[in-house]
């Protein structure tokens, strides 16, 4: 990890350490826009930009495709979750036999992935997904949103350079930094055993509620863009330990891949329905939680972060979204069947994920 | 990092794993007479034991000649720091040419240590060094300590299994302990930026501080034994951040190989002194290490772990371990080269370093 303002500059250094010549810089059109790709320190990078929000199976399919054209070597992701997500699918996909369902964690993929897998940076241009130092990628295959698993995904080198963050948007800058919190608080909460991640997870929650609204407010404030990249960062080595029933509920809407909808921002939706729904299973971790919020009352979280949510200009309710209640009634399957279902505090059945469907709405 | 009770029996899944079919087991005569090897789930294992506190090169050798007369193909590291330190040199003796001291980090020598190192497997036995899960070795070469750096030296796993440190004696229990702790402490302190570091250092110090007397005073005490491993395992993934003057004056006096002066018990004694020669530096780190021990004001933690120290039964005084003004003079300078004064919160000359021994005598 190469955590500074600056950091860019590493790149070329790294691109040589893992022999890539010739990378595949995947990315998104707004990136390319704001002069981001252009200020990359590669000479003529081959660029695909076709990544949108919620990555699917063709477009990974398609950036393979201009991966093996341009006799491309490596992969350096630029951007949030999205690019960063593709970029270990279109990894998979180099050497691994098709189809690529056949990797996901629910078709017992995860040691079907091979380390035969060509050398990844990522460069997170958002403060939000962790996805630039996790083992993790999110694809939608068939109105799927698939987790991918594997050791061999985490990208050999991360370059966190909070100035490429600068120029993100108010509305993306509050949407991505509160799927960081959501990362520090799900993990936090997860019931496995594990203090390492708890105690990563504690201060990157801290960090970022200290500035979410700073930033979101003035997004030129470099200080509080450094914090919230380590708050996105020590999310993303956090979970690992496991999330819980918001990123259940939140991915089979992200699969949705006509609307578009944004996995922070339906995240920060479901955070304090879901606190509200395992306060009983957690409720010494939530105490702990409201400690470093600045609370007394283990009980005021779940409000808080919806007043969060209101201080930072984001929705608070579903269909605000656009989304109606029949969008939402064949999602609680789905919900109770992501992988992230697994490690909430609380048991979540079908009638339970239909339960907080319909609060959120 | 497979971490509870009975974890011991993964290992001969990680032997699979890592095709290790005939590990050299690298230990000591302690832990033989204790039981503990005959433990292991190895069938007739090539064991060598004749690792001693404080390893010397010589050692190494003699373990690397038991690992290719047997033909081994692995390494399993069994013990405290001193074992595990070992087999990390006797990893680099298999493939690299000698003398040892070129892969030295004061010989410049972290860029020499390649890849091709043995499998190694370590499993502590005491609740201290955090070598386990660390990239660093500690081997003294002609009356020097020196470190060994690389992230070839990372075991590729560790087994942390609470239950074998049940039978660890009182008084390594608690100088062992104070190792974990002064790991936590001087991570915490040192001026490096790296927030991941820092919280896993504060929590694993939460946890050394809260259970080293239980553990001290009640040795069968499993849940403070676990507590212990936890504190020594943050502490030893908290330290790559960069340890401290602790380190730097210990390391000295553990090079003298005669004197099998314990590194704990030195580390134990510097600490509160150092903690005061460094008050100015790092004011608010220990103002927030006061809030984590229960104390309100910053000043009073050096005199805290003096406390400490006489509660569990360690010596608070160098002249109590039987050494003289006189052998105290020429180590100085050795502190003052060690690696770890680059990372000391406050600039430390061989003149300090004269002075901190003296104080400590």
């Amino acid at each position: 990890m190469y955590f500074d303002f600056g950091a860019l500059t590493v790149l070329p250094h790294l691109l040589k350490k893992y022999n890539i010549s010739r990378p595949l810089v995947i990315t998104d059109k707004g990136l390319v826009k704001l002069g981001i790709i252009a200020r990359l320190p590669i000479e003529t990078p081959v660029v695909f930009d076709h990544v949108e929000t919620n990555p699917t199976e063709s477009m990974a399919l398609e950036a393979f495709d201009v991966y093996s054209n341009s006799n491309c070597d490596g992969l350096v992701a630029v951007g949030g979750g999205s690019p960063i997500d593709l970029a270990k699918c279109v990894g998979i996909l180099v050497h691994h036999k098709p189809p690529l369902e056949q990797y996901a964690i629910v078709s017992g993929g995860i040691s079907r992935i091979t380390g035969n897998i060509p050398p990844m940076i990522s460069i997170p241009t958002t403060a939000g997904s962790g996805s630039e130092i996790g083992r993790a990628a999110l694809i939608t295959i068939e109105g799927r949103k698939l987790g991918f698993l594997s050791d061999h995904l985490l990208p050999l080198a991360a370059i966190c350079d909070p100035e490429l963050t600068l120029d993100l948007p108010r509305q993306l800058t509050a949407a991505t930094g509160m799927d960081a919190l959501s990362h520090c608080v799900e993990t936090y909460c997860s019931p496995r055993y594990n203090p390492v991640a708890d105690a990563i997870a504690l201060d990157g929650l801290e960090r970022g509620f200290k500035n979410i609204a700073r930033v979101t407010n003035d997004g030129t404030n470099g200080d509080a863009r450094a914090e919230m990249m380590m708050c996105s960062l020590e999310g993303g080595l956090a979970f690992q330990k496991g999330l819980g029933a918001v990123h259940s509920l939140s991915h089979p809407l992200g699969g949705l891949t006509e609307k578009q909808l944004h996995h922070g921002t339906l995240n920060a939706i479901f955070l304090p329905h879901v606190l509200r729904y395992n306060f009983d299973y957690c409720k010494a971790k939530i105490q702990t939680m409201a400690t470093t919020l600045g609370l007394t009352d283990a009980s005021t979280v779940p409000e808080r972060f919806v007043r969060l949510n209101q201080e930072l200009g984001l929705p608070v309710r579903l269909k605000e979204l656009g989304l109606t209640k029949d969008d939402l009634e064949p999602l609680a399957k789905k919900a109770k069947e992501d992988h992230c279902t697994a490690t909430n505090p609380r048991p979540l059945e079908i009638n339970d994920c239909r339960k907080l469907y319909l609060e959120a709405w």
